[in-house]
């Protein structure tokens, strides 16, 4: 069995992967000032242990975040987890059909949330891609 | 545009794929029973605009309304839809990584819930081949 | 201003309205075992100060609560909101489509918990009035 | 039984009624760019075919959604289901009394964002009509 | 058995104590303006009769709300219960601790709005101090 | 830093401290069968890391899961921790009070569903008691 260090290490190596490099200089996170544990134990367990396991593709790990964030309306992980698809090989449209299929399973307004989270993902990239 | 007809007709054949032909002489559910016109318009829309749509396929659907139904405690619609998944190709140990990471964006009693169905369906196709 | 007795008695009777007088030698619940100061705060103040409120009709105060514990997925609750429903003079009609309703606003599954509720509630009631 | 270009014209009727024509030259919501079928279906099928059925009054639908938005912490819908709301007939007092029952069947939290998304509606009504 | 009256007056002294005494002049919210009854219900009973029994100590009545507002992504009421958990003598480690262990039972995205919202009020209160 | 076996030591001891050892020859619990990695996961970082830090005394850790769990419906779970509650000193008065308050922040349809968990617990602890 890997050690902390290493799944750590893995967790972190994943985390990047899905997420990117964090930019130099940018600013902690509320959680990572206020619970730097948080952050430390996110990389060893969910992104080291559980993202890593072999029993489930790394794209179809980032769809069934997204459907969760989005049936349970909480947007700033949502955005998160939106470029994190984009960054593991899923689609736009992928994306999309995701959200989609939400607003049967949790309603219109959910999906509502999730394409509005979705736009601002897409356009801040088209953004950066035309800059 | 295919017409209300056609879309009921492939909503219904693909529902079959998901759920399996209903037993003959099974009995309504509630939903059939009191308000037919939602098992129509499941039918027609769900399954015959959304599920039936080529953006995302239909493993993959199966994937994300597992989370969902995970992540939000619907357990009697998760198990159908863990059936379902089943029915469509995915694997128990999909399913069980699936619940798995939901522990961790919609919290450990919501993973505890969704292994609980997984259990009862597993055990009940184990005892079905078994018979 | 009316004092706490008054609204108590207000309430009291509101309340026995919406659900009926309690069968004589009827068990407590756990509610009324336990916190009997919360089936008092609800006799003083929910039935006694906001259910007996002009500015909404009683009928119109019962589907707003259905709607809100069906979309909430309060099932025990629902069941007594549907009896109370019908004891202030919504139909049984009216009482689906208000399910119906929410299959769009906070998912299917959602309506398919709030339907098996109505039919549990509508069949204990047939078989009273066929006993 | 109506075809599906008779469903959604009726569909997008009641929409305009309930929530006014949209401005000439308005932006698309992020739903109607990035998944316009969504918005089609919700003429076809939620305006269309649940709206309009008969068992329950236009007012009532717009008490029962406020009333689910509400429990569930939808804002931005709920928003838009306030102003539907008063479209169709339901006063201001009758919104504050549903958002106030929410208080308790959803906790006092759901009713002070009910509240919060009411002011601005009744506040960017007021100024129009100031204006 | 206390009276309204006196239910009230202990209600609003320990409310006082736990968000402090309102700011002179300060603004209505949307609650006090559009539904003063609950203003009013909230003093005489949920800090009246409820925050004000010996069964459960201040500080652990703060602590629960915390919990319970962060498990359920209510950030605006949670700021203030943040707040007001300090003024009744938690310290910012116990706040955080809550929050942290919100991660496990209500998912992580929980946890980060928390701390997000922990984060705001920690600022707010070090910025005033500096000040 | 501690390795990941001595967290796991700390963990399960913490676990059995809170809810007790098992009963030579309990059947595993779905999770554990299904999954046996999260309740791993469990012992080393939610004992053994988050439960076992110093800055929340443990039944104070208690009270906030309690009061989490009542939030959010999550009624099995909860069984468990006001069982948990209870082991770490916890009196069924305090319980009582957790799940009384919840009715103001999650509303009384939680509360309701609270009580019948804790007097479940409740019955079957004075059982074992008198047996």
């Amino acid at each position: 069995m890997p050690t902390l260090d290493e799944y750590r290490a893995i967790g972190q190596k994943l985390r990047q992967r899905v997420f990117g490099a964090p930019a130099p200089g940018a600013a902690k996170s509320p959680t990572q000032e206020l619970a730097p544990d948080l952050g430390r134990i996110s990389d060893e367990v969910l992104f080291g242990q559980i993202w890593s396991r072999p029993g489930l593709e790394l794209p179809h790990r980032s769809m069934i975040t997204i459907a969760a964030l989005t049936a349970l309306g909480r947007e700033p992980e949502l955005k998160a987890h939106i470029r994190g698809g984009l960054n593991v090989g899923l689609t736009r449209e992928q994306i999309v059909e995701i959200v989609l299929q939400m607003a049967f399973y949790a309603g219109q307004p959910a999906a509502h949330a999730g394409f509005r989270a979705a736009k601002e993902v897409f356009d801040q990239l088209d953004k950066q891609a035309g800059g």
